[in-house]
């Protein structure tokens, strides 16, 4: 975030930055879209660079360095939806009608009184969606993928970035997804009576979010979660289709497969709905590797679930191989700017003054907020975040470890973004001499 | 340079940071450059992009948001002299021969054997420029930026850069100005036998450049500093030209004028030559404004001349009447990489150690290093800063304190700076509701 410049979705990369497709590309990848992307670019520099939109240059910088061969920059209700909407458009070819289907089919259910209602009530998420499962957002985005696949050269390089938008808001399945799961396959919230009594401020105010209060009633997580649940195994079945797919177009063996999720989500755990404070189940997201190279054998099979190994999200993975343990970090970063969200108000905050910084290591998670006094956890004896130990004497000297490593990272980070490293390690100090610059010769 | 990006002459500036000149275009101004800058483009990125150097844009990103009346980026010895320099057109128009006239004449001086001889060689500085006053640097960029200034129609907006190379090295001034100071107009050194016992290591490693030898020599002091003192003599007489130039124009009632520099030089303070380290022989610089406007009476005549009014370089001038006081800084940043500097070699240090970091207020200044321990100075105390108190332990609350407010200052920097900041202000936190997304509803 620090180098990228993107807090929020409105945000633009920095233009200068690189992203994966930049990369790819500059390797003669076919780099493409299907699905959600948030990537936009900076209309002003645009304009600025006098670069139209429509022209291929104008494009990549709009899309992240990816062809969009399907595109949704999120969900759209009534009030922003597009005219132009691909999703729409096969909805509407499909007999469903309306002025913005995706919301009034696959976002909206039919109660029992035969009344559509709206999935954004999350009463209603125990109601199948009014859209069949076969036209659903994860069936088309599939469907949409197997298209591309189906366009691809034998010998083409290409990456598909397949982006689903569900699990998502509204937390609406479609049948029988809706109810393949019940309370009974819930795991219990992690919570604590604790977290309640004198929480630190910005938890505290977060807490008192709508998704928040919400959330943090057995009765929403009852009726939430299991279609939040089959959610997630709708997308997992559906990308069973891609593996299949690949197999029979003989790719399977030549394809790198990563899986991964943008951010987790609280739904009821710490009293918080949402996805914007700092833990576990916020910053910690899946990452599975497929790695068909013989050189990936010997990390075949490893599985990391104890939080000990830590990858940072856009951190290298090697094309060939996956780098080992002893490479991985030992600490992540991670940043939030909450100016858009109602804590600002509640708690009388300038924006600027709405930033948070998380550290953690495998001991450790330590959070520095602008205004409030900083939290900390100890993960090895408390590892589902109950006890805040930010204002603890007895830690004291932890807090002031992690400052310090904190502090040094903020020095380290680099700076040069946009440039090439190497040419650092070419660029001799005697280099000036050369060239007939003599600096200080009497 | 956390921002921008640019920690050398070599680097361009990001892709998507606004200059002096791109704000200044938008106000309609006619942006123009006479004399020395460094500005150039990103070519990776321009290449990425499309953009044709020879283009509008182009030259504008490659040129700092200017347009180039004269341009010459340094000093240029034979080895890097380009084919195409202005300066060396002109020479040969009047008469000054060779393949590179600005080093052979500029740059040269003729000894008493009548040998042509170096003004790389601080030796020959006492001598005149073998180059006539009439068509040394300083003139000819005045004449450059004379030539602009008949040029501009009466209502054209416009804003000239002009940027005087010397002085600079080589450290040679046409007659009379090689020999209008001695040394007995120079200052003592400010410098103290403790600096050189145990001196900290990166300034000890500097104090062993070729440059900060010779300049702890007085018999180098004794004939540089003269010259260097007739060099400035010499932009002072000509810059009187320019004003009178506008006066005859009727412009100077109407034209804001800033008089600045980019470095001070150490000149054999504290034991050092050149401008690395922080020092404020090295970090504080000249700043004089000029402005007509009757706004700016009440801040007329203000002189700041005891360090305890901080402006950071780069801080925005209001157009009508000058920041109050109140509005200045509590404390200022400094950053510099010398990695591409001897000491980087002498002290064995990876290029990514070699950067550092200075924070000064009115009371202190503190310095940051990777490798090494950190430097304090007691301002009120040791204005000289002779006495390095960076391992003093009575001194370890004071530098918490200053280690808190730059750590502060890092996690609080400006992160979209390629996107207007207003928009935050208006960014209601009900916006996402207005536009139908009901996050966490029941």
């Amino acid at each position: 975030m620090a180098s990228h410049g993107a807090l929020a979705n409105e945000d633009p990369l920095k233009l200068g930055e690189l992203t994966l497709g930049d990369y790819l590309q500059d390797l003669d990848y076919r780099n493409v879209l299907v699905g959600k992307s948030e990537a936009r670019g900076n209309q002003d520099a645009l304009q600025r660079l006098q670069i139209e939109q429509h022209t291929n240059i104008g494009k990549r910088l709009a899309q992240g360095g990816f062809e969009n061969f399907e595109h949704f920059s999120g969900i759209y209700p009534d009030q922003i939806a597009p005219e132009d909407l691909a999703y729409n458009d096969y909805l509407y070819a499909n007999g469903f009608d309306g002025k913005n289907p995706w919301e009034s089919w696959a976002n909206s259910a039919v109660n029992q009184d035969g009344k559509k209602v709206s999935g954004w009530q999350m009463r209603n998420s125990n109601l199948p969606a009014a859209v069949p499962e076969e036209h659903s957002e994860t069936v088309y985005t599939t469907d949409r993928a197997l298209e591309f696949l189906s366009s691809v050269d034998k010998d083409e390089r290409w990456c598909l970035h397949l982006s689903y938008i569900k699990p998502h808001w509204p937390y609406l399945a479609p049948a029988p997804y809706h109810s393949i799961y019940t309370k009974d396959h819930i795991l219990p919230a992690v919570r604590h009576s604790t977290e309640l009594s004198n929480p630190h401020p910005v938890s505290g105010a977060f807490m008192q979010e709508t998704y928040s209060r919400n959330f943090s009633r057995d009765e929403v997580r009852e009726r939430v979660i299991p279609v939040y649940m089959g959610l997630i195994k709708q997308v997992d079945d559906h990308l069973g289709r891609v593996f299949e797919k690949l197999k029979s177009m003989g790719l399977i063996d030549s394809t790198l497969i990563v899986f991964t999720s943008d951010h987790g989500d609280y739904l009821g755990d710490h009293w918080l709905g949402e996805k914007d404070l700092f833990h576990e189940q916020s910053v910690r997201i899946p990452l599975i590797v497929y790695d068909p190279d013989k050189e990936a054998e010997q990390s075949r099979g490893i599985k990391v679930v104890d939080g000990d190994t830590i990858v940072l999200n856009g951190e290298k993975i090697r094309f060939s191989g996956i780098d080992t343990p002893e490479h991985l970090r030992e600490y992540t970063i991670s940043q939030i700017d909450y100016s858009d969200r109602g804590p600002r108000v509640s708690l009388n905050l300038h924006p600027y003054d709405c930033r948070a910084h998380m550290i953690r290591n495998k001991e450790w998670k330590y959070i520095l907020h602008e205004k409030f006094r900083p939290q900390l956890y100890d993960l090895r004896n408390d590892p589902d975040e109950f006890h805040d130990l930010g204002d603890s004497p007895e830690h004291k000297s932890v807090r002031q470890e992690m400052d310090e490593k904190f502090f040094s990272w903020f020095r380290n980070r680099l700076i040069r973004t946009e440039m090439e490293h190497d040419f650092l390690f070419e660029m001799g100090v005697e280099r000036d001499e050369k060239m007939g610059i003599l600096i200080g010769h009497w």
